[in-house]
C-alpha cells in the first residue's frame, strides 16, 4: 500500500495550532536584523485558518505591547478577537514572555533580583486571566532566561526554591479562581542562557513532584529542545505520557546538538518525526498538535506560509504512515518476533515473589544465542517512512 | 593566597573510593583488544590503599566469574576479603553487571525477553545479599543496555513498567530482609545503546517518584554521562540534592557530546570539575567521592596508578580552591553585588499573597538597566582555579 | 509517481561492497564481549554474493592473523580466494589495521615510538603488495589511533611531519612498483582517541596538498564520522568532489555527536542519506558504494544479513528517489524559483572586471525583499523521501 | 614556582586587539532585544586603550551605516580616527559585514542571486580600500550566511566555484593595487545557517589551495567555532601553522556543541585555553591576539569592560603558565619519558628506504608492553593550570 492516494489536507479535527510568534517571526537573530515586516495578529489568524489550522497561541507580548495599560490591552486584542470569531479559530494555549525585555536578562521566576521575580509573577498572573478569558486551558511556561553562563551566578538550589515558589503561588491562584487551566513546563537545555534550569523533560518532570499542586502542572516538550541535548524526543514524550504529564507539545525540526534551529516539522530528523507521530498517536495524547518553529530567514511571507502548511502536511503524512505501520501484518509478525508482547507482560506472574525467580533454573548461554530481530523490524519501519510498503 | 603550600595527599577521611573495574580495565574497546594484564582484585585493594583511598567498589562479575557456583564465589572472594581486612579498605557500594554477558544484549530489567528479565532480577538479588554481607550501604544500578537503537524495538512505556516492577520487587526484598541498603540509579544518555532509558539525572529522578518505595532509591550521577548530553553536571547534582536524592556519585572527565571518555577526574572539563567539587562540598553531600574512570589505553600499569592518584589529588586541589573561593572577601562582595542573597530570599514575604504583588508598582526600565555583575564574579572564580588568588 | 512498483534488488552493476569486518563484527565493545561467533571469510564472500553485493574489502588482520608468516598468510588466503573465484566477487579496496594490536596504542604512522612507526610503514607496505595482488585499486588508510587524549602527549606539527613522511614513502613505493593503486584517507574526529589527527574531510584534503605525490591520495569519507562532528556529510563529499578527491566512501548511519554508531545505511539521519545518495549519483562519483557499518549487538547472524541487505536496499530506494526528484518538473521549477541556475553562473561575465561591478548601481532594499523559496523546494524533496510524489 | 607574584597587566607589546562589535554588542539575540545602549566607536577606542589593548578591528557596518555615501563615511570615520590617533591604538585587521542586512539572507559571495554576489564583492572591495587606508594588513572574511538549511537550496560545488571566484577577483585587486594585505578566512560549522560552507579549519585550508593566489589567503580560526564541532582548537591551529596559514585568530570561550556562546577568553574550556596559548606561543605565531567574544547579556557596561579586561588577563596568566610548563625540568623529563623527542625525529634515517624498514626485525609484543606515560605528563600540565607547581 502506498500513501500517494491521499491529499493530506488539514481539517479542524486534526487540532493543529501555531504560535503567533512562529509565522510572525521577523528573522532577527544574533547576526542580523529583521527580514520580514511585522505580521498583523488578525491576519495571522485568517491565514492560518485558511491553511486548515484549528488554533493559535501567543505570548502576551506578541499581541499586546510590553507595559500596555488595560485600555491599550483591550484595543490591541479587539481585532485579534474579531478574527478568532470570524474564523472559528480557538486559543487553546497562552504563554507569557519572561525573556525578551531586558528586565528579564537574568530570568523571571529565578532572577537574582527579587523585585523582578515579583514583577514576573504579576505579569504571569495578568496573563493567566487573559488566557482564561480567551478560553485557553493550557498555560505554557518556558523559562528561557532562567539559568546562567557561569558557576557562581546562580545557586541552583535557591533558584529551584524560587521556581517552586512561583508555581505554588500561581497554582493557588488558579485554584482560588476556579480556572480550568493547567500549566505546561517547557524544558530546554541551553540558548539563550549558557545552561537553563530544568534542561530536559526529565528534570521538569522531577521538579513537578515537589510542587504543592503537582496535579496542575505537566509538560510542553519541544522536539528541538530535547534533540539539542542529543536525546530521543519520542522516548521523552513516552516517559511524559507514562507519568501522565504530556499536557501539550511543540513540534518542529532540529539537527542534533547545535543552536536552536526551529525548522518546520518534518525537516530535521525525519525518522525521529515518524516515531514522534507514532508515539503521539498511539499514546493516547489528545491535545493540540502545536507547531513551534521559525520559518527560515531566507523566506519571504510566501515562504512563511509554505513552511506553516508543510508542518501540518508532514504531520498528516506521518500519521498515515504510522497507522499503516501498525496494521501491517508483516510488522505485527516482526514485533512478535522481537518479543514486544513479552515486554508488555509483567516479569513476575500474579502472586509470584522473588523466591520463585531465584529458585528458577535458567540457561544464560541458550538465551544469549537468541537474536532480537530488531534490524528486520526497523527496516519495515523505514520502508513505511519511504512510502514503499 | 596560593595553594602551593599544600601537599594534597589523600587520607581515609577524604572518603575516596574507586571501582575495581577502573584500575582493572584492560583496555578492550570496539577497535582493539586488551593492552594490560588482568589485575588481581586483592592487588587492587592494596595498591589503592597505599595511594590513600578509603573504599573499593565492584560489579559482581569483576570479582566472581559469571555463573559461578556458591563455592566458587566464596573462593574468589576470599583473597579479596583478606586484602580488605589487611588494609582496612571498605566496600561502601556494590553494583551488578547486567550489560557485559551476551544474554543482556537487550538489557536486563527491560529486556524484551521475560526470562532474561527474571534472571536479571535474580542476579541482582544475589548480589544484594553479597553487598550487604560486605558492608555496602549503596547499591548502584546502571542500566547500560536498557534501551534501543531503533524506534519499534522498545515500547518505552512498557519498558518503564518493567523497570519499575524490578525496583519494586527488589525494594520490597531489601525491606523484608531489613537490609541497610539504598539503591542509586545511574543515568546515561547513550552508549552502548543508541538511546538508553532514563537518560539524564532528571529522567531518573522523575522515575523514582513512581516507585512503591521511592525513599529507598536515589541517584548515582556520573560527570561524563551528563556532559555527553551537553548538560551542566554541577547543576544536575544540585537538583538531585534539592530533591534529597544524591546518594552516590561517579567522578571522571569528559569533553562534551562524544563517546564516553571516562577520563581521570580533573582532566576533561576543568571548570566544570571546580563547580562539581564546590557543589559537592557546599551542598551537604557526605557520601563517598567515587571515581569511575578508565585509565587511557596508552598507559601501562604505572600509568594506571598515576591516573588513579591524579583523580584524588585533583579533587583535593579543587576542594581547597572551593574553600578559598568561598571565604575570599572579594568573592563574598561579588556574590552580594550579583544579588545571590536576594535569590536566597523568598519572593513573597511571609503571609504575603499574589494581590500584594499585583498591586505593587514597578519600573521595568529602571530594573532593566541593572547589570548582574556576573563576569566579575566569574573571573574571581577562574582566578581561584588558576591559583593566582 | 510512487516507488512501490520496484523491487530494489541489488545487482553487480550497483557496485555495492562491504567490509569483511562489518558482517564479521562479533559485537565486542567497551562494555561487553562477543555476542556472535567468528565469521569465516569465505562464508562472508558467499553470503554477500548471494545478497547481490559486488565487492568485499578487508583489513589484513581480518583475514590473516597478526604476525602470520608468509606460508600462514597463503594458507589463510586460499579459501578466501577460492570463494572470490567461485562467486565473482571482487576486492576493490584493501586497508591495513594499525589500531587493534596493543603495539598501536599510540597509533601507527604518528606513534611517538619511532620503531612502531617503522613497523607500521612496513606492515602497510606488505599489505599494499597483497592489495595489488588481489586486484584492489584503492588502499584506505584510517588512522584511528593517530591522536591524543591530552595536550602535551602529541606535538601536532611533528605528528603531521611523520604522517606526511609515511605517505611520501609509501607513495614512492607504489610509483616505483608501478602499482595501479591510490590511497584514500578516512577522517574521523574522535573515538577511540580523544582527538584524532585529520579529524574531518577538510583537514585530510588540506593535508594531501602537502604530500610529495598528492595525485596518489584522496579521501574515503564516512557518513557517521562527519556527522559525529555535526557536519553535513553531503556537503563534505561535495567539497571532496570539487577538489577531485572523492576516491572511495563509507556509507552507514549515525545520530549526531555521540559514539560511533555505525548503523546500517538508511538508519540514522534519513534526510541526510537522501542527500548523500543524490550527491553521489549527481556528482559523477563512479567508485564502489561501500558499506562500513556494524550490525547491532542485539542481532544474531540472521539479523546481520538482514542488516546488510537493508544497506543495499536503502541505497537503491534512495537512488530512485533522487532520480525522481531531479526529473520532477515541479522540482525543476522550484530550483529555478530558488535561482540555482544563477548560482551556476559566474558572478562576473567573461572579460568583466571588478571596476564594472563597483560602477554598477544596485538597490539592496529591493533585493532584500526577495524570498529564496527554499521551504517550498525542500518540501518537495521531503515528499519524494516520503514517497508521496 | 607559583604565578601569584605577577600582575598580568597587558601592555601594547602583548598585541591584544578587540573587535569593535564585541564590547559594542548590545545583546540582541533570537529571544530578546538590546540590553545595552549603542557604544560610540571612539569611546570604545579610548576604553580599550585604557585597559591595555593594542588594536581594534571592525566590520564596515560597525562604524559606518550600511549604504552610507562617501561623505557620510568620512564623517563617521573622523571621530574614530581621532581616537586612534589620540590613543595610539592600531587597526591591524578589518572585515566586511556580509551577513546582517537582509540582502544577505542567503549569503554574499555564494548567494544564489547573482546581483547580490556582485554587490557583495563590491562592498568588500570598498572595504579593502578602507582597511588599507587605516593601516590594516589582514582582511578577515567570515562567510556567516554562506550556507543552507536544506539540501537542494545550495549546490555546494557551484557555490564553491563562486566562493573561489570572489577571492580570485579580490586577490587580483589587492595585487594590482600593490596593497600589503592578506585575507584570513574564518570557518564556522553552523549558526546562523543550518550548515555553513567551509565549516572547519580543514575545509578552509583545503579551499585555499584551489585559489589563484593561495599565498594571499590564510585563516582566522575562532576557538568557539571549532569547539562547536567538537574539535580540538589547539590541534586545529597547530595544523594551520603546519601549513603556514595561521594569519590571525579569534580567541573566546565555548562549551562544546551548542549555540555560539562567544564567552570571554578563559571562560569555557579552561584546559583547551591553556593548550591554545601554549600552541600560539610555542608555534611561532606573532600576529595579533584578537578577542572575538560577546559580553553576556546579563552585563551592563561595567560588566562589558570587566569581561574585556578578563580576556587579556586570562591570556597573560595562561602565557605565564605555558612558559613555566615548558621550562619545568619534571615536565621535560616527562616529555622524554613519553618519547616526544622520538616523534620529532624522522621515521626513516637520512638515505634510508622502505627496504631497510621491511628487512628490520621488530618484536611487536615487546613494544606493545610499553606504556606511553601520558597520564603523568598530563597531570603535570594540569597542575600548572591549577597554579600549584
Amino acid at each position: 500500500m502506498t500513501t500517494s492516494a491521499h491529499d493530506f489536507t488539514p481539517t479542524r479535527d486534526d487540532k493543529f495550532s501555531f504560535g503567533l510568534w512562529t509565522v510572525g517571526w521577523q528573522g532577527v537573530d544574533v547576526f542580523g536584523g529583521a527580514v520580514r515586516p511585522p505580521l498583523d495578529p488578525a491576519e495571522a489568524v485568517h491565514r492560518l485558518s485558511d491553511l486548515g489550522a484549528w488554533g493559535i497561541t501567543f505570548h502576551d507580548d506578541d499581541v499586546i505591547p510590553f507595559g500596555a495599560s488595560t485600555q491599550e490591552r483591550l484595543d490591541h486584542l479587539a481585532p485579534f478577537r474579531k478574527a478568532l470569531a470570524d474564523t472559528g479559530l480557538v486559543v487553546p494555549m497562552v504563554t507569557t514572555n519572561l525573556f525578551s525585555h531586558p528586565v528579564f536578562r537574568d530570568g523571571g521566576f529565578t532572577n537574582n533580583d527579587r523585585d523582578v521575580r515579583r514583577f514576573a509573577i504579576s505579569k504571569v498572573a495578568d496573563n493567566i486571566d487573559l488566557a482564561v478569558e480567551l478560553g485557553a486551558t493550557t498555560f505554557v511556561a518556558w523559562g528561557g532566561r532562567e539559568g546562567a553562563e557561569s558557576g557562581a551566578a546562580k545557586d541552583v538550589r535557591s533558584a529551584l526554591d524560587r521556581y517552586k515558589e512561583a508555581f505554588d503561588v500561581l497554582g493557588a491562584y488558579v485554584l482560588e479562581q476556579g480556572y480550568d487551566l493547567k500549566f505546561a513546563l517547557e524544558p530546554k537545555p541551553n540558548e539563550p542562557r549558557g545552561d537553563i534550569l530544568l534542561p530536559t523533560i526529565g528534570h521538569a518532570l522531577a521538579f513537578i513532584n515537589e510542587l504543592e499542586h503537582p496535579e496542575l502542572v505537566g509538560l510542553n516538550p519541544e522536539v528541538g529542545h530535547e534533540e539539542m541535548a542529543g536525546l530521543n524526543y519520542a522516548h521523552g514524550i513516552a516517559q511524559a505520557l507514562w507519568h501522565g504529564k504530556l499536557f501539550h507539545l511543540d513540534l518542529n525540526g532540529q539537527h542534533g546538538p547545535r543552536f536552536d534551529q526551529d525548522l518546520r516539522f518534518g525537516a530535521g530528523n525525519a525518522r525521529g518525526a515518524f516515531w514522534t507521530v507514532d508515539t503521539v498517536e498511539q499514546g493516547g495524547y489528545d491535545g493540540p498538535r502545536h507547531f513551534d518553529f521559525k520559518p527560515p530567514r531566507t523566506e519571504d511571507m510566501d515562504g512563511v506560509w509554505a513552511s506553516a502548511a508543510g508542518c501540518m502536511r508532514n504531520y498528516l503524512i506521518l500519521r498515515e504512515k504510522s497507522r499503516a505501520f501498525r496494521v501491517d501484518p508483516e510488522v505485527q509478525a516482526a514485533l512478535k518476533a522481537s518479543r514486544l508482547d513479552q515486554l508488555a507482560t509483567p516479569t513476575l506472574s500474579p502472586g509470584e515473589g522473588l523466591d520463585a525467580l531465584r529458585a528458577e533454573s535458567f540457561d544464560p548461554e541458550e538465551a544469549a544465542a537468541r537474536g532480537m530481530a530488531f534490524e528486520h523490524l526497523d527496516q519495515l519501519a523505514l520502508e513505511h517512512l519511504y512510502g514503499i510498503r
